[in-house]
């Protein structure tokens, strides 16, 4: 078992999740109220303007670095169970993450289950894709990024887009996504106690909510019964404190078995979606330094 | 009365007075996560770059407009009761206000209340403007600015640096101030149907969190008790609409008999702190305009 850092996600993880506990049945306003306060862990990016737009049909956020390619850009999906968050909560993590990589970010508000379940997600971030290729953003300058369930919708839209016969995005980055709609990764097990944050039953709870009456194995609601061949290359990030990283080892096993170029990042003690910590704490900025690194290599960023 | 227009601030409002009313033991937790969902209300600013900075042992997050005069001010101290709400949650709207005057705003996280009640909140606002003072920044090039209890705080820290005979700022902007701790304003009644938001008893409650063991009319908690000579000028907004309305034409008239050259503006129809909904209603973006307008004057900008 990982030996877990102690720092403010540990803090607010652990709050959280005892909040959840402790009231198992809080309202879908209260949770989203709750896990909004994940704003708060990430740092101001310096030097980055930001601007909403209608992306489509979808609400979103453009981050622009100083100095960024703009023509170049990450569309962000951000995490919180398909349930909870948006692209305010979220804006902080993407606009790092644009920053390291040199290019633009469009965070996107896709629609919440339940009142919406899935595939409404995929159904959103495909419209926002095919709005960039309107607004000349070429597939090849297109990365998708996302953490937890906007990882596994970074996945999903490009495996819908693959069947749609769509280009796909040029490159796929994950933290902490969150695949396994059935919850079996054995790391429920031997990670529980170093994660604070997540446990088994939030993660069937969330499962639930976003699966609706589609089943917890179609593959694009669980790309871990996916088929990954033609993806484009993927880069995950997971703690290994994390109850969810045999989600990140399971799709990187796969993608490569697949031949999709994919590289697997631990983070050291590190809670769910550690880069929330970015500008706050080591390990979040290492890794979206990498990300950033790899994202710059893959999109030919100058 | 006034006849209230229905915006995205009037249904959230309502929502949360409605929340607080159907759980008058609602803890501190969720009624700062309550509150903290204001900050939906305001677009994002475009072409502005933040940046957090620790001011003189005071958490603050920099906004900084492009082109703006670098060596111009707004110290911002938001609102939410002294108990609720922070930089992150008035970011949008201190950042609009300081690119309609074209200078920098500093947005500053003061304790709350009541784990710190009064006077904490203007020792940490004082200790802000000393240390824009060392960073260089000309006490004539500064201004403060604030909603609701941050506007009390506007004006109870001007009292105070008055009182230990430091450099006044030049100028002084207030949104919907709250201001009378005794909650005694005659719009408690008057406006009772049309603000949809704030109600006597939210008043009373928060009143005593914030002022604590002290007089509800001591004058630097309530400074409608204050003798106002001497104090900078002063811009105030105020929905016509709103409970609190006769706190904001009260102090305005005290003002005004003080010799303080003091502007009124009423937002028709509006509720508490409308500039909330920057960018996204009209009431908001003239009073932003107006007050944006009105600084450049007074801080002499370009």
């Amino acid at each position: 078992m990982a030996k877990a850092e102690k720092n403010a996600l540990y803090d607010m993880g652990g709050k959280i999740a005892a909040s959840l506990a402790s009231n198992p049945n809080m309202g879908l306003d209260s949770l989203r109220l709750l896990l909004e306060d994940l704003q708060s862990l990430s740092a101001e990016p310096t030097d980055v303007t930001y601007e909403e737009v209608d992306a489509g049909g979808i609400h979103a956020i453009w981050a622009r670095p100083t100095g960024a390619a703009k023509d170049r850009v990450i569309v962000y999906t951000h995490g919180g169970g398909f349930v909870t968050n948006s692209a305010a909560s979220h804006r902080k993590v993407a606009a790092h993450l644009a920053k390291q990589a040199g290019v633009l970010a469009l965070v996107i508000d896709y629609r919440l289950a339940p009142e919406n379940p899935f595939p409404a997600q995929i159904e959103d971030a495909i419209k926002v894709h095919e709005w960039l290729r309107k607004q000349g953003f070429k597939p090849e300058a297109t990365a998708h990024a996302g953490d937890s369930a906007g990882g596994n919708l970074a996945l999903s839209s490009a495996l819908k887009m693959r069947e749609l016969k769509m280009p796909l995005p040029a490159a796929i980055v994950t933290f902490s996504p969150w695949l396994d709609m059935e919850s079996n990764g054995k790391s429920f097990q031997t990670n529980a106690e170093s994660d604070v944050f997540i446990r088994r039953e939030t993660s069937v709870m969330m499962a639930g909510l976003y699966v609706g009456s589609a089943s917890r194995t179609n593959p694009l609601a669980n790309p871990l019964h996916a088929d990954l061949k033609g993806l484009p290359p993927l880069f995950v990030a997971v703690g290994d404190a994390e109850v969810l990283e045999d989600d990140a080892r399971q799709i990187v096993e796969k993608a490569r078995a697949a031949g999709v170029d994919a590289t697997l990042e631990f983070g050291p003690g590190q809670q769910h979606v550690y880069p929330f910590m970015a500008g706050r704490s080591r390990a979040a900025d290492t890794t979206l330094a990498n990300a950033g690194k790899w994202l710059r290599r893959q999109l030919k960023v100058g």
